[in-house]
């Protein structure tokens, strides 16, 4: 990244404070980010290295009035953090290593198809009757299992296992580590206390625009389909069981569990460590915070939810400011037991 | 799958209602099979498909009577549900790519032992010493470490790892990316406050029928054994420390985290992201509902625990109760010492 | 192993009680451990088996005194844990299998360097422009992403991903199936619902001494580092988010989770599936009980938190002894309320 301040500026339809000449060549944060530089200021909390920070340029929100002398330009835009996010995306066009072709050895059935400026990594597999799209990126030691088709732009990185059936839309991502379409977690217990195997004949559907984090699992679904719809987007080590449905652009943080057949509505945000029992319905934008148990279908749309069994979140809170103090509660009522006892006694 | 609902029902020695000469070449579930497919009804939630399924046949309960008419045929068994598992398993015969061969490049020891039927996918791996049994599935990117032993019909899917020294019997299936034989968890503090490590010597064994689900851990013993006995079905993302050992036909969902040296008994069933500390016991046939945290050994079998510190099922939910109107008891008490202050200054 | 009692006593400075002239060829434990083995008495709880163990010699510590005859062979040490310790990693080393030399295929980049004494496993990827120090042991599957750049005696086991810019110390073990540097979570949601992926730039820092069990995940930063400290371990299935820090020393166990830019001290101790904001900065030595949840920044060394929304671990542990009887504290204020409505009735 070469670009004077003055042309940021210009790409991000900014105004500069400041001189607009210097070159800027990397990007950092506000409290550490040095010459050639360029950083940005949203969280008043930060407020404070603006007046001290080494960066060349600093994107700040178009009110904002330093209250003392700053040494450093900046451009005021209407949105910081979006503006950054902008100059991230370009900066990371420019360092990637953009990787094509085919690195051997490499395996692919005869009968599967790939199109066009794909890269098939070494050691990467590619099973029989698979059907991969254009701009496709497999990275080493990544398996796709016989009869999967993958659309357009996807990344897959190294190490990904995708079981046979799998079918995936366009422009997804998936971690290294993460695996799709293993089998359901269903045994039907036989009279001598052992279990037998329910076979796992469905399959798993991802649509467009899905992003799966590191070593997350993905299991198929027992009959028909386990479904991750458009736009979700999960984190690492987060288990989905047979069946699950998950609505558009529904968000899924690290270590969350949902159990099988539970279905979830859209731009739903599922905080880290939530565990859903199965057979529910939730209905869309529901949030569940950190560490909730679900075990109850949720109808309304908005909701937020917290705890174990959940509760609604402000009654939790409530709830849990008492328990802070229940020894005194305790106290105070033992105190009552023997002033009321003594009253009788009068 | 082509037979027809006569032949079906001979199979499963049901009884048909209706018409028995249609042929059937899939299976679906009631809500939304179409013609020439198979569904059941067990659960009596959904006996209201019955009368609109567009299945050819359905798999009754023996006792089952409708109360209007229906549009499919019948088959009343004793258990639909399990007639219906018995389908799965002869579909899934029909339609599982059966995997056999050795694909190349693939890595195979000089001194290993491998027996007859092998599949042996691409970029697999088998260290020096080991044995593999008959008629084992080990897919592309698994990995075999020295020593290891495998029995018969057991079933490694794409990127397992066995370090070395494990031992697993037969009929195993192990999903993607589960590693088995890691070092466990074990650092002797020093005066400086730094670790160091303990060398984890001992192995992992697992017996015949076990089913590991994907991304799961289990780790090596530091001396002696981890021991996952038969029967046993762990789900995915599982964690089992060093010198566990589970029972026969214990179940553990996924997200659970069993510390090290504590023993299971037999038949016990772990519901998901379940804790518990390490070197503790539990008996036979206990039941730890989702999230619990346990810290004591169980020595009553059958029992049910719930909650964090672990708590009897039903206490736990009544206490529950009261904490969920906590605030309001709270409010009791205080209305109460005004009251007794009143009453104790007339 | 072939060493005699006396020599052992000698190697760990110990004084023989018996005769020191059999020879030891094994290690075992205690309760189990059969003739030819030592084995090593240090808690308590054990020290009935000292008198029926059939150990040929067991360690026991220095003011040890039998109440009854034993029939094996004491070695009076200081500490018989750590020297027990000791005689595993000697026997470690004579036992393990030394991986030297490059099988094929395995992959590395023309432009990658590599030191002396290396192991680089069949099916191992080294990309662009990686350094990799000496003495290092690459088993197969291991992918290592273009310009990572790894010290001396480092192992990483089958099956581990290292994307690109990752910067590792020396003396580092990394278990199977552990992904470092995957993206962070981090998405800016947009007017309509969806969610735009922030590039994530920064890199992932581990520093030496630092060993990081199975199927655990390490997400890159947004821009600058996320950074494991010297002497850090971490165990199986851990969430380390983009952008976090932990300090020498800290120790965290399985399933546990740190979200983003979240800062540890020195010498933590975090147990079994605890869940940590983002945004927040722990002391030094704080602990943190299993499955607690932490919200808030804790500024004392030193602290034990326990719960969630976490408290201070002995007022937890008082308000779920109140907990544990709420309804018979419930049932007593009701009480209450009749006995004071009866009193001001009069």
């Amino acid at each position: 990244m070469k670009f004077t301040i003055d042309q940021i500026a210009a790409m991000l339809q900014g105004k500069v404070i400041g001189s607009g000449t210097d070159t800027i060549s990397t990007i950092g944060k506000i409290e550490d980010a040095g010459k050639g530089a360029i950083a940005f200021l949203a969280n008043p909390k930060y407020e404070k290295y603006i007046y001290t920070t080494q960066a060349s340029a600093v994107l700040v929100r178009d009110d904002f009035e330093p209250e003392k002398p700053v040494g450093t330009t900046l451009i005021k835009v209407k949105d910081p953090y979006s503006g950054f996010t902008r100059l991230l995306e370009e900066y990371d066009k420019l360092m990637s290593y953009v990787k094509e072709g085919i690195e051997e050895p490499s395996f692919i059935a005869p009968d599967a198809e790939t199109g066009e400026r794909i890269y098939r990594g070494a050691f990467s597999y590619i099973g029989s009757k698979c059907k991969i799209g254009h701009n496709v990126k497999i990275y080493p030691h990544v398996y796709i299992g016989d009869n999967v088709s993958i659309g357009d732009n996807c990344i897959l990185y190294s190490g990904v296992k995708i079981y046979h059936n799998t079918v995936m839309g366009n422009n997804c991502i998936v971690h290294s580590g993460t695996v799709v379409g293993s089998d359901g977690f269903g045994f039907a217990p036989q009279d001598d206390g052992t279990y037998k195997k329910i076979p796992q004949l469905g399959n798993v559907i991802i649509r467009d625009d899905v992003e799966i984090g590191a070593n997350t699992v993905i299991d198929r679904a027992t009959m028909g389909h386990t479904i991750i719809d458009k736009g979700v987007k999960l984190d690492n080590l987060v288990q989905i069981a047979h069946n699950v449905e998950i609505g558009a652009n529904t968000v899924v943080a690290s270590q969350t569990g949902i159990s099988g057949s539970t279905k979830l509505g859209k731009n739903c945000v599922l905080a880290g460590q939530v565990g859903l029992v199965g057979h529910i319905e939730i209905a869309d934008r529901v949030t569940l915070a950190a560490k909730t148990g679900l075990s109850k279908s949720v109808k309304e749309p908005g909701t937020i939810k917290f705890g174990y069994p959940a509760m609604d979140h402000k009654e939790y809170l409530k709830s849990h400011a008492v328990f802070r103090n229940l020894p005194e509660l305790n106290r105070r009522v033992h105190e009552l037991e023997k002033k009321v006892l003594n009253l009788r006694a009068n």
